[in-house]
């Protein structure tokens, strides 16, 4: 029947296909202000992907009650002892919140509201995390293969990455003989 | 480390768990209205479960900019020619999108717009489906087997269930020759 179509995107086999994905990769050159360890950052090759996004935006950017979705892929790796991570962020539009499913691998969502008060959950296969409205948030892969998560989130939220960019988390999550830590920066 | 918490709620091996699901049921007594074929609808055990929804919803109803997230499990089954549906609904806040994600079985997502335009996405594992604001949505279980998709919506989108409850949508998807088509009422 003309009436009935195909799905615009699938989520199959751990792949994500449709017309409308876009594609966005971050690598070290992008990310010197995130990490702490300034001459082990020095040391690594600034091309290194540390995190690939692909994201499917059905509506316009700032369309009121609309949703996006993307799925995150965080390489396994190390800028001394912390964990390749996401830069982090608070939504623009502070209140919105966010839900995140742990597709692949292991790693840790910090989380950080507008007191610095910092948390962290720990992510794996099957675990869901709602990130509240007035949350800053950040995933650091603290295994050894990729981190991957899907997320949905309100398409007028926004991005606000000065505050991140500028102070970091109160907290940053290290590799401590071997596992992870949540410490003071 | 105590700073660092499990998740709430997991989703593993297709069984969702957290203390703070909750649970409803839809059976043929609580769907008389949305069934076409009212003789064939007298003929079923009225206590007969159509589908179950699971849902998490991790801040209070009506929390802009907040999400929930539930699943939704449709049984297989017939009331005449026409599958075995959820009700169907317009959202509260009428530009309220929503996620949809195929977890199993085989169905039809049918949509409906203001003027009562209604076509329909055919969902399967791994499909994935945006219901734009102002979108009525129902489901079908057009397989043998239990349908059951995942979804994600603002937590105050609301439910409005009166117009199609009292004008249902304008087209249904019935069981033509043991196959799905979309027709007129």
């Amino acid at each position: 029947m003309s009436n009935i179509s195909q799905p615009e995107i699938t989520f199959i086999n751990g792949k994500l296909e449709g017309n409308k994905i876009e594609k966005i990769d971050r690598r070290i050159k992008n990310l010197k202000d995130i990490f702490f360890d300034k001459a082990a950052l020095a040391e690594i090759n600034p091309e290194t992907i540390v995190y690939e996004v692909e994201s499917y935006f059905p509506v316009a950017q700032n369309t009121e009650g609309g949703l996006f979705y993307g799925i995150t892929y965080i390489h396994p790796g190390l800028v001394g002892n912390e964990y390749f991570m996401t830069k982090g962020h608070f939504h623009k539009i502070k209140n919105r919140g966010e839900f995140y499913c742990t597709l692949k691998g292991e790693g840790m969502l910090i989380l950080m509201d507008e007191k610095r008060n910092t948390w962290a959950e720990r992510m794996y296969p099957g675990s869901m995390h709602y990130i509240k409205g007035n949350t800053a948030h950040r995933t650091a892969n603290t295994g050894s293969s990729i981190l991957s998560f899907s997320a949905y989130w309100p398409a007028d939220a926004g991005h606000d990455y000065a505050i991140i960019s500028e102070q970091g988390f109160s907290k940053i999550v290290i590799n401590n003989n071997g596992k992870p830590a949540l410490v003071d920066r």
